[in-house]
């Protein structure tokens, strides 16, 4: 088998965090490198593509299935969350994952637990603006999960910039030992970003949602050619409501590493946007 | 030598998470097991205790030096909080500690660190009301010593009762892998719980001190024996003032779980208290 290096490998569920513990420390004790992908479920390529990040670079691989009450607000989607765990199974044994943690809310949240993890500033803006306690929620059971687990690498997505970099700054504000790994959206065809909300999308909408990264590919470019906010963000927004988008949330391009506006024109910057196109809300971001 | 299970002990100091990490890992790596006592360094006999404490449950102690600016507020002592390294130094080595870690705040803190550990509910009363924002900034640098360290066992005193109870809340939310063990409060002869700050009494203070302890024994008698808060606390503070106190912050008989009311006469129960005496602030507690 490729890449094993003791005994043979079948894939398991564990449901508490004492087996999700027991099992990660034994591959430890056999020197195996364990890469760890925490999601909430309803699992697509874009899952998929970080579960095969985390195989190329570690010796077992780890996934978590967990709907986190606490990064919902309560006018969001917390109860209609897609949830597939069958179906999430089959994909993940299938894609050669080694263990899937799926926990209850009552073995991640005990009766009594308060305890929150927060990133002022980068977890303050943008999403966190648009969902006051969402970046806390998240921090705060990744947190968890990574101390549950200790895994060598996790592996996030790009498709969640802005989360992407929470985590990262937390992980080193709180010496977690672990390294984060960042992969890059994975995209439909038409360039639609892979999301379990597209689901939620009618047929007309999906027509409309491709728009939403051509939107921001276009004001990456405009950007590199010299364009600047506010008349930029202001051509974009325009665009995606002509294009038949509900409400745009933020459209704004931003310093790639702190996603505070930009003053020096030399850093590197990041389009991202978050804007409604029927029920759901879709994200997505580009660099320039 | 005894308790060694691999080569030779010499007293050693880092400055570094890397070394700190480092050498914890190696004692693991050697199945040594590893106990760590945090403090703010001027230390006295109650530390040492800690210290002891800790080399009964383990191989190898390590012990943290570090006045943390983040759990002190504005108008409080972090710049005259006592710092008194050669003398901390020397006890650490005499008292057989293997390793001491003592960090600049940059590097507990580098540029950009915004993360915060928080507890709501037992970490916002009684000390937490008087001293908002204290228990983030402990639960923020425990977090990250104890991540840092990975030890098997740290070790607070019950001194800080409120604390221990904070933290054990805290490791046991976010899932931190270690052992939070409470020691006993030590006293002077006469009572009063050794401090850092008691250096600060005057002659005629210092005379004054140990009525804190008597004062909130008499009240856990007087508890044992019926009396109940409001009227029994309303005594207290008026004892303490008689005494000489100048200002009691609180004087609360509490669950000694949760810290809240006692609802229930059949839960534990303890009492806490916080007065000035001069310039320094004195807390203590006792179980009924």
């Amino acid at each position: 088998m490729v890449g094993s290096k003791a005994g043979d490998r079948k894939f398991r569920i564990v449901r508490t965090v004492a087996e999700f513990r027991e099992q990660v420390s034994a591959w430890h004790r056999n020197d195996l490198r364990v890469g760890f992908v925490p999601t909430m479920g309803a699992l697509h390529v874009g899952h998929m593509s970080l579960i095969r990040r985390a195989q190329e670079m570690t010796d077992r691989t780890v996934a978590s299935i967990f709907v986190n009450p606490r990064q919902f607000g309560p006018n969001e989607d917390f109860a209609v969350y897609p949830r597939a765990e069958g179906k999430d199974t089959l994909l993940l044994a299938e894609g050669g994952v080694d263990l899937l943690f799926a926990p209850s809310v009552e073995e991640m949240y005990p009766g009594g637990a308060v305890t929150k993890v927060s990133v002022p500033g980068i977890g303050d803006i943008l999403e966190g603006e648009y969902r006051p306690g969402f970046f806390t929620g998240v921090a705060t059971v990744v947190t968890k999960l990574l101390l549950q687990a200790q895994p060598d690498v996790a592996v996030f997505g790009e498709k969640d910039y802005q989360q992407l970099l929470v985590i990262r700054r937390m992980v080193q504000d709180l010496d977690i030992p672990v390294q984060i790994e960042g992969a890059p959206t994975e995209r439909e065809d038409d360039g639609l970003a892979c999301s379990s909300r597209n689901q939620y999308l009618t047929e007309n909408e999906r027509a409309v949602a491709p728009q939403l990264y051509q939107i921001i590919n276009a004001v990456a470019e405009r950007y590199r050619k010299g364009e600047r906010p506010p008349e930029l963000t202001h051509w974009g927004k325009q665009a995606l409501l002509d294009a038949g988008f509900g409400h745009v949330d933020y459209l704004e391009v931003r310093d790639a590493e702190t996603l505070q506006g930009l003053s020096d024109p030399a850093r590197a910057a990041r389009v991202l946007v978050a804007a409604w196109l029927g029920k759901p809300r879709l994200i997505d971001n580009v660099p320039v």
